[in-house]
């Protein structure tokens, strides 16, 4: 296809990762204040420029002076919402990506109503787990907590129909990473179980994506990219990890200091027929 | 006794800590925003599963479908202790126990007045250091701070009190750390005092009880079990660590990966005669 | 000069290091929320008791009770804002040194109103990179977020005018630190790189600035020395980190084991001629 990287081709992959490196795109964060500290030093890691900023007052200034947004519901309350749909709809407004991270969807009514809603203001990238993704596709009504119950596959219908429902690309992340645009879907087989162990890793790789998002306008090939890179990062460092506080340390270093050989030699990722 | 595990037993604490591993309890935390990261990674390390959440249109909902909540005072504002009142109530409500930590209570009238109106909602577990427990018994008026100025020791006798008085198992922790039910005693002896340079870990302990509450429902045996398992861990981590950076990394690494020849081998705890 | 530290002498600047050790003074920290957890543990590394504590309800209380207040605009809303200022003017009524952290200071109109608003409230001492100390002097209309585009340098004669303006000592951190009371100026060569790759770190260094002013009176001198032990901790945690996630975790063991040998044969600190 003309014009459009290859979603699966990992030397284009690489490039888009090398981009970021070079243009330190800048990247407004409103997200959770477990993850804060992390998704921030993810996102320096890369090569990105992040910032946290969540104040009615000011996030519709700085998302105009931003290459991406990051939307991150995890410890919302009615302050957060407020901001949260302030950003989206500036982000959209003047044409900046952002992309949707539903934390806990199906956990609370409050928690789910929120969720829909902002699924419905265009965001380019809706990142979650299988529960998370399920929920939002208003199918599972039941929720337990914030870490997933539903395996990734299990899922993955329900995120097409919600891809083609919000014009979003969705990403579902687990043993296996799916991402679709209702159409198309990428296969990720990347990743280590010890990363369930660390907080936020999900959040991480939500921020990572809007880092492509800046610099890859197709929503697609960008989200495919950053998945695969946390996936890659993330199983070179459990393998040298002997618990999860080696290993969210070691990840910040691997996303600092991971090199094109080792990425394109780990990288497992391909489109499925249809 | 029948019915009850020793508290001082270390085979049946060890039996407590593989029930966590193999249950993997829902523990909805209310805490504050210094050490949710912190909370969150120690609660996952020792295999149960964080939820974060702390506005007052969801908390009650959410108790509905945790195991156990923690409610941690350290960065209150109102809208906090509304949440925090909220969920402690509708936790008694459904049975669900709940641990307080009420941080820095002694040190302004704001603090000490939110912490004792929490302590009269029936928490399970109130765990404090020396200063905490003196003030919360009402009798230290004067505070300094977050960090304890008071040894442990010295707030025994009022924590036996403040035990009786709200129906709570007390515990304080310092160098040695005490757990009361108002009758008996029980002192833990593990722990390293490069602990006391890493914060929130205060805050950490607290949670690891709720996770203990959330599979044992004698609350006594379960803040023993709690405090031991989480002294062994940080005594082995701190004796290799070169400065508290290492030590809050190697803390997760240890809760993670312990085994029961170690931790019964290291475990110093043991009932005081009366 | 009597009764006053050589500013850049180096012994004089470890004999503060040490008081901080010997003295553990009480530091009210109104900072962000990306960085309360690093910053608290900066504080406990280098032998200061931080609190971290921002309700308008209790800040003037317990800046009373603190050796020096720390006011970061990191994160702010209007809620934080009226905190920071409550708490500013109890300061000096009371006569508790303060700093201010203007982050971000130029990105939106909201931040540099309260940022400005801040800074006319005499603090002792101001740090912020080159753009955020340029935009603090009105001059740098326009931002790009948190992390800087202007080196220190640049700024340096904005910062003596600011220093002039607000009474306050200024510093500006980059690749080279400054510190000027608007007559004199010191600049500071340690540091490194990689530092500028972990977030918060600047943050940090404002909070280690107020542990030296609980200590030292004079807030140029006490300037320079925390700046001072920042940037050698700094550049010897980078020189043994693979990458930065590693070297967030070195900067806190070498904070709390630097020796003065070390500290001597590493500083490089020295008085600018007129």
């Amino acid at each position: 296809m003309p014009n459009e990287y290859n979603p699966t081709d990992v030397r284009s992959l690489w490039t888009l990762i090398a981009t970021i490196r070079d243009k330190a795109p800048l990247i407004h964060n409103i997200t959770n204040f477990v993850v804060m500290n992390n998704t921030a030093n993810a996102l320096l890691a890369i090569g990105a420029s992040p910032a946290m900023i969540h104040s009615v007052d000011e996030v519709e200034d700085f998302v105009g002076i931003s290459q991406a947004l990051i939307v991150n519901i995890g410890t919302l309350d009615s302050e957060l919402i407020a901001a949260c749909k302030l950003a989206a709809i500036a982000a959209c407004t003047v044409g900046v990506p952002w992309v949707l991270d539903p934390v806990g969807a199906g956990a609370t009514p409050y928690r789910r109503t929120a969720a829909i809603a902002l699924a419905r203001l265009s965001p380019s990238v809706i990142r979650g787990n299988g529960s998370e993704i399920l929920s939002l596709a208003q199918q599972a009504r039941e929720g337990r907590g914030v870490d997933s119950q539903h395996d990734s596959r299990t899922a993955l219908a329900e995120a097409q129909h919600l891809a083609k429902s919000t014009g979003a690309v969705v990403a579902i992340t687990g043993v296996v990473d799916y991402v679709t645009d209702g159409l198309r879907v990428v296969e990720i087989h990347n990743g280590h179980p010890l990363m369930t162990r660390v907080t936020g890793l999900g959040c991480s790789a939500t921020a990572v994506i809007g880092a492509f998002l800046a610099i890859e306008p197709n929503a697609f090939t960008a989200t495919v990219a950053a998945l695969t890179l946390f996936g890659v990062a993330g199983e070179l460092a459990a393998e040298r990890s002997p618990g999860p506080g080696t290993l969210q340390v070691a990840l910040l270093d691997t996303l600092y200091a991971l090199d094109e050989a080792t990425f394109s030699q780990r990288a497992l990722v391909n489109l499925l027929p249809k």
